[in-house]
């Protein structure tokens, strides 16, 4: 199989490339593709190296699977373009997630969404993609109804410039002493941002909306409402999320934990005092759910904290499992590439 | 007037002293007053050294005012030994917050409570004062039946000795490079820490259940149902919340800005490409709320997002505005000391 991977030198492309030598991904050969910024550049996967092709150039040529990791602007422009001279295409961005001919995916929860694609399939937000993994077993057991999420994102999910220079100005603060009234008032060093891209007519930013979206579209339920505030705080990388939710009927927490720990990828935390935290969870490849508990007033509600590598579950490792869905038989619902 | 401050030395000490310097207290002598550890210190306020006096002394003699700033743990067992030997206690500690013949006041909020003191009145939990300063003016519209709130707080909120050791390993983790499976798993720098305090028997924290508690008692209607995850950020200072509301009735948002900008102690932000954070706020005086949102779903629902620096308002600001109740005479429901 040919695969190429689109934008293979952001952060997300990097992990990526990892993950698939990591899951020894079938691939007979690799074509990796990026801005002319990266032209010259030489990338080694799985001990053989690749130089950097310019996502102007003619690259698509006898590629079997694409993975686009560029950002939505560039794949609003780019896919439509090479969507369907590729069999299949599986993009990160957020252009295509939510039209109704574009699976949206996350195979632990929707697999046979897959089937139906057209060339082209939608990778969720990476906030999303811990939410539904965790909540889509409760919603198994009764259906959810309600969400109200508060976000805890790390900076790896803005990019590696906003990371590397969060990381310069914590450098900064650590050395030279923290001043609150700094010429940097937005950096995210020992501060929380509480607004993550563009902020939308009704006050909501894309990114909260994402999660508003994508969810029931994800768990192929409109019913599900889902109000979120999504926050960047001075962490490297892996998102937390403090989520509240009500189901149809009361549960009781037992039944929740069992649903929580025999659903695929979910690393279920019931040591209260030790609750999953980015520290612990950043580089591997679960959700991770803990703080389980019933709400004091409504028996339907049920508090839970989330956490998962951003870079890997969040991005390339769901990118990688779709694609996976195609290159196994075991149990897999959908037919081979 | 002669003052005591008890737990000068420690980090809300320190804030307490220099806001009563700052707003020109009256106070014609100060008793300072720590553990036999500080024995010796001396702590200069308005000009003048005072020497810091042990707390198994006999320093309350003639003694007006005091403002506690212990633990509880200290608090529990020292202030029923003074009081009523001095005319008020402030007291800052969770220790008597909930008992009944003990005021639970935010000057901003219920400064009529203070009235019925019986010689001790309690410094609510920092992360409440900024809750009920911010959600009040909107009860005032519509009674506020439903809160779902998710805390960013700062390491200062947990004493000096874990900010320092925070500070020094965001140190090391910016200089060396961090790494995510350290011998500090449980380190706050670059992580956030989903507990604060002691898990209960049914999951939720000490410090979610004072937010829990303590708003009702201060809003003084038992029917307000907060339900709250608690959340230590890699911030130095100033505790933000992201929260979810249900008036009873159905509001509409301009009347909420009209009346979070009329109100007492806050400052409303309503650039939402620019809400308040942590750097910005650290070091002022007021509730900083931006981010206000209708719900999409219920038309009785409202998200906000609070901030405010929690060793000022939060603790020490806060006790000296509850004891300013009592030397002024300008607006003030209570008589003087």
């Amino acid at each position: 199989m040919k695969i190429a991977v689109l934008g293979a030198t952001g952060l997300v492309g990097k992990h990526l490339l990892q993950i698939l030598e990591e899951r020894e991904f079938p691939c007979s050969n690799m074509v990796l593709v990026a801005s002319h910024r990266s032209r010259g550049d030489t990338i080694r996967v799985a001990g053989r190296d690749y130089g950097v092709i310019d996502l102007e150039e003619r690259w698509y040529e006898g590629v079997d699977l694409a993975f686009s990791v560029v950002e939505s602007g560039i794949a609003r422009q780019l896919i439509p373009e090479i969507r369907g001279q590729i069999p299949l295409i599986i993009d990160n961005s957020s252009a295509f997630r939510m039209e109704s001919d574009v699976p949206l995916v996350v195979p632990q929860v929707n697999p046979r969404a897959a089937l139906g694609h057209r060339g082209l399939i939608a990778n969720p937000n990476c906030s999303t993609i811990q939410l539904v993994t965790a909540v889509n077993p409760i919603h198994g057991l009764s259906p959810v109804r309600r969400m109200i999420v508060a976000t805890y994102q790390a900076s790896s999910g803005a990019g590696k410039e906003f990371m590397e220079s969060f990381l310069l100005d914590s450098m900064n603060d650590a050395r030279d002493g923290y001043d609150p009234l700094s010429d940097r008032p937005g950096s995210l060093s020992f501060n929380v941002i509480p607004l993550i891209s563009d902020v939308l007519e009704d006050g909501f930013c894309t990114e909260e909306e994402k999660l508003m979206l994508e969810t029931p579209k994800i768990m192929d339920d409109e019913s599900i409402r889902v109000s979120a505030t999504t926050v960047r705080v001075p962490v490297i990388n892996t998102h937390s999320e403090a989520v509240y939710l009500e189901t149809d009927e009361k549960l009781d927490l037992s039944s929740v934990e069992k649903a929580l720990m025999s659903a695929p990828g979910i690393i279920y935390v019931g040591d209260s005092q030790n609750p999953p935290m980015p520290r612990g969870v950043s580089g591997t490849d679960n959700v991770f759910v803990g703080r389980l508990r019933k709400d004091r007033f409504c028996d339907r509600g049920i508090h839970l904290w989330i956490v998962a590598d951003n870079l890997r579950k969040g991005a390339g490792l769901n990118a990688v499992e779709i694609a996976e869905l195609f290159v196994t038989d075991v149990d897999s619902p959908v037919t081979p590439l």
